[in-house]
């Protein structure tokens, strides 16, 4: 692997690029992105040289897509013509079904492998982009049959990505789509919810009637939509009856306020929130 | 105030006594509270004198209940013989209608004064107190009628939530446990069901799918159910109908994905997200 390109120089993009560096990648790395982006990239030295999306596929031997989903599936769609044998597409999206199947559609020249690295900020852009940022995170991979991960250029990859500290872990996409719509976007939702419902009956100045807990869970909903849109547009059903789900155990509270089980969904919340921070 | 007397020595009493001291009080410290929590007090320097409630009632100037709810309700049917006139009992409760009720019933030989400062930690005891635990932060005081502040005694305690850093804030009663439904109650409830939720729809090893997200949304669920079992069965009616409102809210976002309704709630939410960060 003696070139990258990374196509959307965001905070993932960007991020990957000084990674690779840190880890010792001594290739080149071209960016595709807009102006604003490529010389944020450049001032934090994580890409080399800006090129357009056709030259990027003619001479990287790794393409990674980190844009917004809706923009990785548009690149799927024009990228094949460019691309040379034995190259890698990646990407980063945050759902998979669909990125998957329109890659399986359009890339026939050389692999594409789809993935989806569990980390991020608030802050978006290259100027937030951080060579620790996939440390010690999960790095979903999806091939659609396993054997996609014998390739020479997906062992490759793999390898890069242990050396950035991420951890590779392999998922069927639906199935990425249906863990990610409880762990990630029912999260989000939740957030959502809980902020616009606070913000319909409290009044502004009561506001500071709130403590540290009303933060923690509202973080979340300092995002913004424009990432969601696509997030949902291609993720849909798990998120629809993943919503359903939490409905219908809120809905259990509420009709189990003062009663012992009401006690054991606060034993069985509690076990799940130790377990996600490693406890 | 030469006296001060605090009843639950845990992490809001402990605190309490240290940001005293800290703010330059040079009383006498009283605790009532049991073997283990009075010894983690005087190791941290909170607490000068171990005594009984009745000693506490007949010598404290201030008489400060930072028990759990059904605790602090018991305290006050116990404590009236041994109160001296011109004293002030106040405390700390998470809710406060049934508090402040019980209060005007049991409480007729001094004044009290309903508080409840919006400060916290998710470790709880005197070891975890911190002198610093009410700087900046809301403390809520809720009088039946206003005048009550107005005595010598609710000027002087006012006057030292202030040189703690505290910022008073008058609601009466009723209004403290509605918006607190909301902001608070709410907020946990919402973790909990998200928690529980994740917990029966994701198998244990697929839980490393999940990204610091999860985790600030699920904090508030680390939380025992013992803190909760009190603030709920002194609640009830105004957490219903909170989570009554967040369960159709999350129902409109269900039906709203993929539509500009969805934008207008990630804005009205991320407004509220900013507004309690103080953004």
């Amino acid at each position: 692997m003696q070139t990258v390109a990374i196509v959307g120089v965001g905070l993932i993009g960007g991020s990957f690029a000084l990674a690779l560096k840190k880890a010792g990648f001594k290739g080149q790395l071209l960016g595709v992105s807009s102006a604003p982006s490529i010389q944020a990239a450049r001032q934090i030295g994580a890409i080399d040289e800006q090129v357009d999306l056709p030259q990027a596929a003619a001479r990287a031997d790794l393409i990674y897509l980190s844009q917004p989903i809706g923009r990785i599936i548009d690149t799927l769609r024009h990228l094949n013509a460019h691309l040379k044998p034995g190259a890698l597409v990646t990407d980063a999206g945050s759902t998979k079904a669909a990125i998957v199947a329109q890659a399986a559609k359009s890339i026939t020249k050389c692999q594409f492998l789809g993935g989806h690295p569990m980390a991020g900020k608030e802050k978006r852009g290259a100027a937030e982009a951080d060579p620790d940022l996939f440390a010690g995170r999960t790095y979903i991979l999806t091939p659609r049959i396993p054997s996609e991960l014998d390739t020479d250029q997906a062992q490759e990859f793999r390898d890069w990505l242990r050396k950035i500290g991420a951890k590779p872990f392999v998922l069927e996409p639906g199935e990425h789509d249906r863990i990610v719509s409880y762990t990630s976007h029912l999260a989000q939702l939740v957030s959502t919810a809980l902020g616009a419902t606070v913000a319909e009956h409290v009044a502004d100045d009561e506001l500071a009637i709130s403590g540290p807990g009303l933060q923690d869970t509202t973080r979340l909903a300092l995002s913004s939509y424009d990432l969601w849109r696509d997030i949902i547009a291609t993720n849909a059903g798990p998120i629809d009856r993943a919503l359903s789900d939490c409905i219908q155990k809120l809905d259990y509270l509420r009709q189990s306020l003062k009663t012992r089980q009401l006690q054991e969904e606060f034993e069985r919340a509690a076990w799940l929130a130790g377990k996600v921070r490693g406890v």
